[in-house]
């Protein structure tokens, strides 16, 4: 992989590391960032890896106003022989592009962008958490930068990456979540911009996810936009379920997140032989399936929370509790292989893990 | 009105004003603007008008990453003897708060924040242009400014005002535009956030707006995200058929902005006894008139664009033709009028027009 040349300016100071043993997810950041500026006539130009620091934009930047934004989420892992990992970057950066594509952003370089990540992870190498369940996340985000008002793509753009150690997502760890399915709110419809990782898909999303924190659930499971009744995908997960000897996901209809752990636990699940199938499945076959007595495991995947088992759906009135509200077999199995893959614990057959 | 007190510092140097002949739209700032800060527990605090200057925010700041960010647009004018003037600006900050709610952000105090607008137009009177179809753009808008990563409503947030001098929205001014009915692309559906003024959905919207302009088209106009055929408005407009001497506008529901143009052009009609319907309208309905003659006349309002005739619609390989590419008799009605009022050359019925 070519190298991406950079300037780097090395803080003075080093923050003081909050406690690796007691990490709430995204309130600490490391001691540099990387920035990439975009100018259109000009490309990508001034890569540069600087001390963490505040951003300086025009109050009329584009991203205050009309929310041009892309981002990605990894995470790095630091193996018990102090060698760093990745999980499928280049995933990650693919789709980083996809989303640009339909945000009308430029394109970025891939390679450059990982390897700016490489050089910026080897300078902050410290600040990967060893401790079980934690980890490196990596934010690499786009902003647009330019300063007008008006309803068109702008000219200039800011690619930046920053790091922050953190423990579990959920507060509940690998123990089973409680999931409120959605019935009046939507996230995101066929044609709009739900397979894109930008911005306003989260925004969208909030007040579904305050009504339903109130009442008790960590997330919502979102429905579809058209007919209010097929399973789209989970906050920031995408969602599997097993009936009766079979895991069933989503299949990608361009209104839910194609996840890179989605992609993995399929063909995870395939090379354990265990039957899995993408395809449409409505809320009512769930409800059936928990009614007959089929319904046998539920998990969400993500970057985030890995793999991250469902305990109870909430459908309007009724409370499917799920294998006893415990985590079941086929998710312990998955979440086993995928973290032990992503901490270089467990053997690799798919070349998923990258030495940084 | 009480008068929210404020902190004021005045910039030492002045901007060199453009030329207000040559007008774009949205690209001039004035001198000053206004900043009010939220922080949970202790609510807005420090409201202060200082000079026109960068923000500075945490890269891991909400708005960056999930959207929550909330605007709104209004205009004011030079009357011929030297008073300003704002068009109902009441429904501007209500229409605010109704979009704070949707995107889990806190309520404005509105009264505080129209008298911080008015006396930041005090303030910056002199940039008000005067010649037709030019005012003085207002943009208050709101940032979720926390800095974390993980999909939850901020704590801290910041509410801008800035001003810009602007002329005519569209090149073709009070000249028919050319619109293009999207058939690929949705910019919001119903549960979405469609009806509230937030980021996302205009970056949703970029994508066919390039497309389109690349066709020669100024918009395009959306269709419901359900079924694909019930027309919503154009990219910062809403819209209005005149069918066989009946005038038509899709009815709100939910997905699309409630626009106070809009809202006025409707009492408008109503006083000038022009029939008026809000319904649920089909781009098959749409193009049934055209082919059977009695597609009058179409126009979109909106504040940036007040009333802009539209003199061809396109519809799959159908180029709909109205009223031969020349503004008709209601919408020319309607403009002068709304534009009358607005200027303070005309009566005020309603009183729309309000004093600075
Ligand atoms: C909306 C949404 N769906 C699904 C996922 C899971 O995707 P991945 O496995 O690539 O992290 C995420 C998180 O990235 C997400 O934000
Ligand atoms: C999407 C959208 N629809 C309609 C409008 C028109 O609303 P108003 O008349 O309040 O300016 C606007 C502009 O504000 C808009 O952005």
């Amino acid at each position: 992989m070519k190298e991406l040349k950079l300037e780097v300016i090395l803080s003075t100071e080093k923050k003081q590391k909050p406690s690796f043993d007691h990490l709430e997810f995204g309130k600490y950041f490391t001691d540099h960032m990387f920035i990439w500026n975009y100018t259109e006539g000009k490309g990508w130009h001034d890569p540069r890896i600087v001390p963490y620091q505040p951003i300086t934009l025009d109050p009329a930047a584009t991203v205050f106003h009309y929310g041009q934004t892309v981002f990605e989420g990894l995470k790095a892992y630091m193996t018990k022989d102090e060698q760093i990992l990745l999980f499928r970057p280049d995933e990650n950066f693919k789709r980083f592009n996809r989303s640009n594509d339909r945000l009308v952003m430029p394109e970025l370089d891939e390679e450059g962008a990982l390897s700016a990540l490489k050089q910026l992870i080897q300078i902050e190498r410290d600040w990967i958490p060893t401790a079980e369940g934690t980890s490196l996340y990596i934010r690499p985000f786009m902003i647009a930068t330019e300063a007008f008002l008006g309803v068109h793509p702008a000219k200039t753009y800011q690619f930046m990456i920053i790091l922050s150690p953190v423990g579990a997502y959920y507060k509940e760890g690998i123990n089973p979540v409680k999931i409120a399915v959605e019935s009046e709110y939507v996230r995101a419809v066929a044609g709009g911009t739900g397979n894109a990782k930008t911005a306003g898909n989260y925004a969208a999303s909030l007040k579904a996810g305050e009504i339903a924190s109130e009442n008790g659930y960590s997330q919502v499971l979102w429905l579809d936009g058209k007919e209010n009744q097929y399973i789209e995908e989970v906050g920031s997960m995408n969602v599997f379920f097993k009936i009766n000897g079979e895991v069933i996901t989503p299949a990608l209809n361009g209104s839910i997140l194609e996840g890179i752990t989605r992609k993995s636990v399929i063909e995870l699940l395939n090379y354990m032989n265990i039957p899995i199938v993408e395809r449409k499945i409505s809320i009512h076959e769930i409800q059936q399936a928990y009614q007959d007595g089929v319904l046998e495991e539920a998990f969400g995947s993500g970057t985030a929370a890995v793999i991250s088992p469902i305990g109870e759906l909430l459908w309007k009135n009724e409370k499917m509790v799920i294998n006893n509200g415990e985590i079941g077999s086929v998710s312990k199995q998955v979440y086993d292989t995928l973290t032990g893959i992503q901490n270089g614990i467990k053997e690799d057959p798919f070349g998923w893990a990258v030495r940084v």
